[in-house]
């Protein structure tokens, strides 16, 4: 039952009825009363979050985001304000960093200053252990939570996410078709993200039906040179790979200053593939083949599915988009 | 005459004066009725932007910004955040793009939502025409409007600066000390900020008894590949450097990606100097010298400046801060 059945069964827009849960004047009285008449005929709830009589709404969207020195919570940051200011709302802006007591502290600020919505942007706001998320569940909170690139269940609670699994999982099974066989994984957290991503990589290397090694899986700071430094130091201790792939282009970067540190040659000897086709996969020579993470399109959604809410439309509580894998110079294939 | 001076003759603290201004109520009505009467002998007029009587404060600081795929601004909008945050502060957001009548748009949205200040962060605020500046120095304007590396002269206007003419002055005389002759200024755009990076180029040629020559002097969008190709081009022209200093390190980055193409070796055929010190220029292989335009520090003395605005201080209307060279691996010096 949504706004659609009440829009057939009273044969008027859907427009309209939105008008009427929105307490929009520019609508007859009459026509009013006959769509009320029908959304209690038909037992129409509209969601708990729509405007209702467009009362009390400060028209402002809370936006938790930990930082913009990463490229991809900058980008998030950036589209996020901008469709949101398209549908006529503000963006309050936190940057949390990563301790879980600033997000909690932040997350009720927000609430406190009655926003309409808050938006978690970025997979660091999920934490492993249940119980540190209970902030964002309390059942005190009012408003939809709307989680870019995370994941939980919740009553309000809507997440939009890229399909990193099945883009590691493409990204792994590419370098495998093209001959690497002792392909690197280097990744920087276990976040829901980071999670994803790591499976990928694993049933991919399991569904070709070769042998996890857990020497090939690495965790690594996200930083250019702390990534290099890691490289010179496993391939110190013996260890031999002919492909890299990393869950950061920062992490992609340092793996093409080890190999000119080195003479390894790319892609010939050694394939290598960042995360985010962000500028630093531009900035590389050779230029990084990297995951296009699609942000900006995580961003619309997000954004639209809000309005949804907001609108008393029945909305996914979840969507994946999936991201495209943009080859350049550091790969063969 | 400032709130120092009301403090002295009044024999009690700059804080005591503070909460008199600002309608504090833990203050003694003797104490106040003493400081109120100094005030009145010394002739003192608190700034007409001191919160007054703390009425009607939003506690909300509005922050226009063009965009953050510029890295330097996405610095710029987390360090203000950060900084009005730990005032007690909310960052209300605005990316505005570069066109002139949504800079004004937003600058009136911002306004009419009641902000107790705005921020505009980038030089790419202030025109080169005055007439286009006219909505900044709007009388009816009545909140502080802050500069972040921009410059304007008007009643309610505070600005920041890097000192950036100094910067490119020390850059190329480094150069020139170094032996270069023939070097190539990449810019991008002709703001407030950019037309004193080329000055300090030019005035550090001419302060070496050297010509100005126009073909040296080059404009090109703020992207790594428009930068390469146009170097590429010059250079099938017959136009020969021995170094190279740009307005931002994505020109610099392309810079290399030429000298790379070319087979020329940096940093003894060519020197490449960068600008803003962003991970940008630790991502090139060899790394970027660069000029670190010390964008925390700017954001800090902004909040500063204004909360000093808001306490009915004595603030300075310009205050310019130092750049550094900070010498990597495109230089020999």
């Amino acid at each position: 039952m949504n706004i659609y059945d009440v829009s057939k069964k009273a044969n008027v827009s859907i427009a309209t009825v939105s008008r009427v849960l929105n307490g929009n004047p520019n609508v007859s009285d009459k026509t009013r009363a006959h769509v009320l008449d029908v959304m209690e005929k038909l037992g129409y709830k509209p969601n708990i979050f729509a405007r209702g009589l467009g009362l009390n709404t400060m028209k402002t969207i809370g936006i938790m985001c930990s930082e913009t020195s990463d490229l991809y919570l900058a980008d998030a940051v950036y589209y996020l304000e901008r469709d949101l200011r398209t549908h006529g709302y503000d963006a309050l802006l936190c940057f949390t960093g990563y301790k879980l007591e600033t997000k909690q502290k932040y997350f009720d600020l927000l609430c406190s200053k009655r926003v309409d919505a808050i938006i978690l942007a970025g997979s660091k706001f999920i934490e492993m252990r249940p119980k540190d998320n209970a902030y964002i569940l309390d059942p005190g909170v009012d408003i939809p939570i709307m989680l870019l690139n995370g994941y939980l269940e919740g009553e309000n609670i809507y997440a939009t996410l890229c399909d990193d699994q099945a883009a590691t999982h493409h990204a792994t099974t590419q370098l495998l078709r093209s001959g690497r066989r002792r392909i690197l994984y280097l990744y920087t957290s276990i976040s829901y993200s980071g999670t994803n991503k790591l499976q990928g990589y694993q049933t991919a290397l399991t569904d070709a039906g070769l042998e996890l090694d857990a020497r090939y899986i690495r965790q690594c700071p996200k930083d250019i040179t702390a990534a290099k430094e890691l490289l010179l130091s496993l391939y110190d201790q013996g260890l031999r790979f002919d492909a890299i792939l990393t869950s950061s282009d920062s992490l992609a970067a340092g793996a093409v200053k080890f190999a000119h540190l080195m003479g390894i040659r790319i892609p010939e000897q050694l394939a290598i593939i960042g995360y985010n086709n962000s500028i630093l996969s531009r900035c590389t020579d050779p230029e990084l083949t990297t995951v296009d993470s699609k942000v900006e399109a995580l961003c619309a959604t997000t954004v639209n599915t809000l309005m949804g809410v907001f609108d008393g439309m029945n909305v996914p509580k979840r969507t994946t988009i999936a991201a495209d894998l943009i080859c350049r110079e550091t790969t063969d294939f």
